[in-house]
């Protein structure tokens, strides 16, 4: 967490807090490609030059309206550093590691506001597939017609990992050492990426 | 769904609440194991007699605080029909099926509602160890010192599946074929049940 662009918090708070609420609103309406920074403006009812002063790129934007503690680009490169076939056990100890911090609580609380709330479903979902499933597909150069299938995969073990060992905090997964998690589900999302999936990829919707 | 004992409802419908409140505070409260039908109906103010003679055994009252819509150990005939070898594919066959079902809905609802109460989440928890998790686990013959860690790990990624195909609905797993989805993850739950899971079973905690 060196970087912090989006700590800087310059301007007015009513006008950064306008612009967020805008930005919330039109990605989880329209979506993150769909929803440009000169709509978002508009509906803030300020100059799309002022929203670039305050947050930076729309990918920043995204991550402040978030309120997400960390760049997500910082986790991403550290799960790829290692290239494809090491990816499932580093994404395993990144994601361990960043949860089983004071950080894990944030996560929890946006993961159970997005079940109370229709829009901020909406809005991690496109969270999710935009600034991180995306890039890491991206980053791995994995084989684009499958990847989206298999970066959907891992998201459902990385999810139910996050629901049962810090949310629910199902016993012994719950108080299971780190090490020992990372062990346990690595060979299985190391498999969603670049395993047999048991089906034709490239017939996928 | 061809049993429905819970269906029967038979007696007085402020009797029947009054019991099932109070089954759910003490389940909760105190866990399945610790919550005797005698406190249950000592909490409700009516007789013994009466739980048993509303909802039968302890495991159909808790199914019925539940609103299960169907009896769970019919779910686990099903998965633990071929033997522990067979597990994973049968597991990811009934849960996909059920879920495409309009019970999906029904779960789906109820893990919503447990993200956003604590009561809730204890008593779903309290029911997938007590009536779910501990019975394959018994039903698979799992070596008793690693098998709670494989049922957690199966149950994150059961979870994850429900959260990202039925809940958050991220593509393109959630327009899946189930065919596919029951291809993708079966292997992953198969080796959580009987693979190595990287680690020296017996030191759990």
């Amino acid at each position: 967490m060196k970087r912090s662009r989006t700590g800087r918090r310059p301007g007015n708070p009513d006008t950064r807090e306008a612009i967020l609420a805008a930005a919330r609103e039109l990605f989880a309406e329209k979506g993150f490609d769909a929803a440009t920074m000169r709509a978002i403006a508009a509906a803030a009812e300020v100059d799309p030059a002022l929203v670039h002063h305050y947050f930076g790129t729309k990918e920043q934007l995204f991550v402040a309206t978030m309120q997400f503690p960390m760049d997500p680009r910082e986790l991403i490169d550290q799960v790829v550093a290692g290239g494809k076939d090491e990816a499932g056990v580093r994404l395993a100890r990144v994601f361990v590691t960043i949860w089983d911090s004071p950080i894990g609580a944030i996560g929890a609380s946006l993961v159970r506001s997005a079940m109370s709330n229709e829009w901020t479903m909406r809005l991690l979902r496109e969270f999710l597939t935009t600034q991180i499933l995306r890039r890491v597909q991206a980053e791995l150069k994995l084989d684009t017609a499958d990847a989206p299938l298999r970066a959907s995969l891992v998201a459902s073990q990385i999810s139910g990992l996050a629901l049962m060992r810090y949310i629910m905090k199902l016993e012994p997964l719950a108080s299971l050492p780190a090490d020992d998690v990372v062990a346990a589900v690595a060979p299985n999302l190391q498999r969603y990426i670049t395993g047999d999936l048991g089906q034709d990829g490239t017939a996928r919707p």
